[in-house]
């Protein structure tokens, strides 16, 4: 075969080598001037969301073990020095950044956690300016798994125990969104993703059959069909590349020709009016006695049409959710950021924007009751309130406390949780916002911050 | 420092290695089925987007460059090897793969161009099982760069001269994304980006300055701008951290202390009602002498609000533009397809869901008069038709033909075509589709597919 030889990574490899350099420039210039002035002491900076999008009642923390394991391999490789050097940023400098690693604690919410506007996601206690550097990083990755995983749960929570699985792979924002999205979405309850490489980093169940690409390779659709059930018995058969519901006679002409051999587990409807083609595409399958051939539907799907075709009572065991869910199309992204919040020991906010920080490091917790979540408390770390404390300690000096947990474990945990929210948070609906308070302590420490910066700047 | 060490790349190297795998399963499936059944002939595949998303009236192709970089580099790896057996692949297929390459042909529209509905961007000829195993990458990946350059076509119309920088990196979906968005709002006329990895992989121009944290570690606003300008004197300084007006008084303030030694380009407004603030910014660097300090807003921004400021005749020299460019926040994806159209040298379409494929290989011709791009036809791609023909081979046998371009050059021949669209086409307002036809000999081979499809399925 032509094109043969040594493999060329070129660019593509070192995209993700490089992690060093992906950063904003801020982040760089920033560092460069603390280390001139000497700006070296210990700061935290909160990763949270500042409000939920109108269609969330809660978000579900994820990315974190991605984030951990991009944390602990963040290196400038020389060929990164060579560009910022080019860039005209100075040899000590440099030669500073050749042996960065990053050497802070992490404190997070738990991967698969449900959390609220305002809660901190994940801080980070670390020398300015390496606390710093990650900003992007953190907000990217973080906030995209975080993003997937809570559009997820929608639509998880609208097919009401049937199956969905993530097709989304091909409309993802680039590879690393496709994969990360597959793992956010099974993380928030889907059985499985198309994505073969996320099932193999993240062993996550792959699903597939065939595309219409296959029947059209023949003249005659039930050669197709009988083709791929010769090699795969036990498949899915796509029904709709000509006529759905002639596709659905041609599964069961097999189903005849084959006899005891048939082991066609479903047909997929890919187009149309799905609710009204399962309906009649089960009346068909029944009448020819195969109750067991499933009906599985894919195509422009997203939380509200799987709720509507439910409600409609169509016969359908499973969705394929692809485009809506893999770029969040209701609410493509969050309104998440990272902010300076303590700096050598003292509290730091922002005053202009009317945007709310809360000062220090801090913790949340979460007061169960019977079984179910009734409101969270936001608090300084140091305080010891009711409830469980969702903030974990994660990383220290640089190195991550556990082995990252298997993504079903994640997953399992993930279930429970949202399983504990009050249910009108759970519905589709817009539901009264769940009661997130903040701690007496805490609020203090804001109106003393607040004072003192007024003063300082009042000059 | 502690977290010294090896690198541990662990998964995130491999997930750009094994781009093998970053598949569909049902790719696999039906390539698996494809070598059984011996179906191997040629095929030929066509990517085009069905229909323009609604505040779209053009789409710029982005994305080549990278997708066959990609192409290319395409191999299934040991350990992929492995977890496909363990997916129960059988060994005589697993083999195959392990020595796969990608041989196929490739036609596309260069990257810049402006195209419409139903144009094909890219064509793959190849024996089918290698044309559809890159069906998810292709789409992928040419479908995100066409979307951000696409909509950052329109933040560059809206901002009519007007610097346009990337900062979007933070809010794009994960590491892929904002690398590929950084590229594509280049090429589409953005001055620079604010991702630095970016800027070393393609050549782009990288811009930042400091962020509020950095004013925050100080508990004096003025401290923080003296201190900075100290390190770059010639910087942007972000002035909106407690109160934007005074600290528009304060970078002035530090010009009377530092006299000639000032150097400051300009101050940033990231935050509060960005015309009116930067109107009153404007008065006060003026009425001080500081005409030549120039005012860049960021923060929130999209083409509507951008032209909006502009219109009111607010006095902003640039605009750092983030989450609404490179999440495309009105769209967020594109209808974009891959569909087989031609197998064993017959067209092939699929008839049922009403979406038109035209079968074969085609090319797109595109009439200019007086400078102006008046019609395109779509056409078979051996007719020769009036008009610029806008498909060349890019590919040929797994090889490309020509070196990357560097990435200005593709910028300056995306503005010149930008520009050379009817006017209407680039306004933010919705125009009147512009002119795409099907030539007859297209039209007439349709015609004969539907009809040779509609009788081997009536049986």
């Amino acid at each position: 075969m032509p094109g043969a030889g040594e493999k060329r990574p070129g660019r593509i490899a070192e995209r993700l080598r490089s992690l060093g350099l992906f950063t904003d420039l801020y982040e760089l210039t920033m560092l460069r001037a603390y280390r001139e002035i000497g700006l070296a002491e210990t700061a935290v900076f909160s990763l949270f969301v500042r409000r939920l999008p109108e269609e969330r009642n809660f978000l579900v923390a994820c990315g974190l073990d991605d984030f951990l394991e991009e944390l602990e391999a963040l290196r400038f490789e020389d060929d990164d020095i060579a560009y910022l050097r080019r860039e005209g940023f100075p040899a000590d400098f440099l030669g500073w950044l050749a042996d960065f690693r990053f050497s802070g604690d992490v404190f997070a919410v738990p991967e698969g956690t449900p959390v609220f506007a305002n809660e901190p996601i994940l801080e980070v206690v670390a020398p300015i300016g390496e606390a710093q550097i990650i900003e992007t990083l953190a907000i990217n990755q973080i906030g995209f798994e975080t993003l997937i995983a809570s559009k997820a749960a929608r639509v998880v929570a609208a097919a009401s125990g049937h199956a969905v699985i993530d097709f989304g792979s091909r409309r993802a924002h680039g590879i690393d969104a496709a994969i990360k999205a597959a793992r956010a979405s099974y993380i928030a309850g889907a059985v499985s993703t198309s994505n073969v490489l996320a099932g193999r980093l993240y062993g996550i169940p792959i699903a597939g059959t065939m595309a219409h690409s296959f029947v059209q390779a023949f003249d005659d659709e039930m050669d197709a069909f009988r083709a791929f059930a010769r090699v795969y018995p036990e498949t899915v058969l796509l029904v709709d590349t000509y006529d759905t519901l002639e596709g659905v006679k041609k599964v069961i002409a097999l189903a005849e020709e084959l006899g005891d051999a048939f082991k066609v587990r479903a047909v997929r409807l890919d187009s149309g009016d799905l609710a009204g083609l399962a309906r009649e595409a089960r009346a068909l399958l029944d009448g020819a006695g195969l109750e067991e051939v499933g009906i599985f539907v894919s195509g422009g799907l997203d939380e509200a049409k799987i709720a509507a075709m439910l409600a409609a009572g169509a016969p359908i065991d499973g969705f394929g959710v692809g485009t809506d869910l893999v770029v969040s199309d209701d609410a493509p992204y969050l309104d998440i950021v990272y902010k300076l919040t303590e700096y050598a020991g003292e509290g730091r906010i922002k005053l202009s924007s009317g945007k709310r920080t809360l000062p220090g490091r801090k913790q949340v917790f979460r007061l169960v009751e019977g079984g179910l979540a009734v409101q969270d408390t936001i608090a300084r770390a140091d305080e010891a309130l009711p409830g469980t404390p969702l903030l974990k300690q994660v990383m220290r000096a640089g190195r991550r406390l556990d082995e990252p947990r298997p993504t079903a474990d994640i997953r399992a945990q993930c279930l429970d949780a949202i399983a504990s929210l009050p249910s009108a948070l759970r519905t589709l609906e817009k539901a009264a916002p769940y009661p997130v308070a903040v701690s007496g302590a805490l609020a203090e420490d804001e109106r003393e911050v607040r004072e003192r910066l007024v003063e300082a700047n009042r000059r």
